[in-house]
């Protein structure tokens, strides 16, 4: 099985022993994949608006241009998908972030699709891929930011969140903060509601093993 | 590894020893489905145009419901998607076409799509989950249906339909005939063009691989 060494980024500044949970993930649904992780500085409450995005993504390509020549590709593990399109157009190695990822792979469950993230409308990378398929987002009250989602009155309210759009006729439910895959809701989720729930970080990872198999290939 | 036993369907009626060839494809893509292959009776053309479609549909229902206790999804190995939104409402195992998942992920490359297959227009289920992202389809001149593909004279008109498109200014082209990876054209093209080509098959067993995964996983 080829191997593929691949940096995640994680969009939020966090203490050295939880930096790699997104990558332990990543490698237990591929293990094709050899993750080491990266987190930028001084922004502890991550990505959760448009400033907080902009003042990431500086942030985001200065690390990814000085560790990019170590690496076969870069997962940005952000459902915003700060710094992707830019990246893309400049590096030879493949750029995936999580937004682009799960819309596009929820398209193969349904064509009515709901998003709950952690701001009231969707990331702008996903509401690109979804267009007139993006049929409600939602925001579970009481969060505001990725570790809001770590408290039991965050996870709550997550799932309380996700049973709305389900009521609002919705087919399938994107997760579009990657804080909901370190709180690994999406499981849970799947056993107690009737639509599938797709998992950002899963989709990242699906999407660049994908990549790093199809450059192998074609 | 886990393993999960896949049935693909042909939508052409095609002898025993060229049967698997997509099967084979699926397995050394993804070495953890395990294939059997089945076609479709008396339709030596295939699948290329609505009333075609219409008659694979049926047989493909009847095919499924006689064999998918044995299996753990079912590939319908064409870009058309025959039978498979409605088996999907049926059956509790996945199925998976070529057109939804070859488009999906196509969402990852671009958003400029370019669609070559053997019709004018591209097919319904390809539309659907490309929107407006669908730039312009086009069909090899001189192909008609899935066996003129077989001919030198076919594969030429192949590489002109895709430069054209690419000179129409898409930038990523999805093959959307699974008759175009049974003439492996897609490496070809992904050498000789500067804009990401996406096979059809190598989709199909992405999106199946990934849904058995997901299952196990959430």
């Amino acid at each position: 099985m080829e191997q593929h060494k691949i940096a995640v980024i994680r969009v939020v500044t966090i203490e050295e022993e939880k930096l790699n949970l997104h990558g332990k993930l990543i490698e237990k649904y591929f293990p094709n994949l050899i993750t080491e992780s990266y987190c930028i500085p001084d922004q502890y409450n991550g990505v959760y608006d448009d400033i907080s995005h902009e003042i990431a993504t500086e942030k985001i390509i200065d690390i990814v241009k000085q560790i990019q020549s170590q690496y076969d590709g870069i997962i940005v593990s952000c459902a915003g998908d700060p710094a992707v399109e830019v990246l893309n157009q400049e590096l030879d190695i493949p750029i995936v972030g999580a937004g682009h990822s799960v819309a596009s792979y929820s398209l193969n469950f349904g064509d009515k699709i709901g998003v709950l993230g952690i701001r009231e409308e969707a990331p702008e990378a996903v509401k690109k891929i979804l267009g007139d398929k993006l049929v409600k987002s939602a925001k579970p009250v009481k969060v505001n930011n990725t570790n809001d989602l770590l408290t039991e009155e965050g996870k709550k309210s997550v799932i309380e969140a996700a049973k709305k759009l389900e009521e609002a006729g919705v087919d399938t439910i994107i997760l579009a903060c990657t804080g909901l895959s370190t709180i690994g809701v999406a499981k849970y989720l799947n056993d107690n509601i009737g639509i599938p729930v797709i998992d950002p970080v899963f989709s990242e990872a699906l999407v660049m093993n994908s990549i790093c198999k199809y450059k192998y290939f074609f």
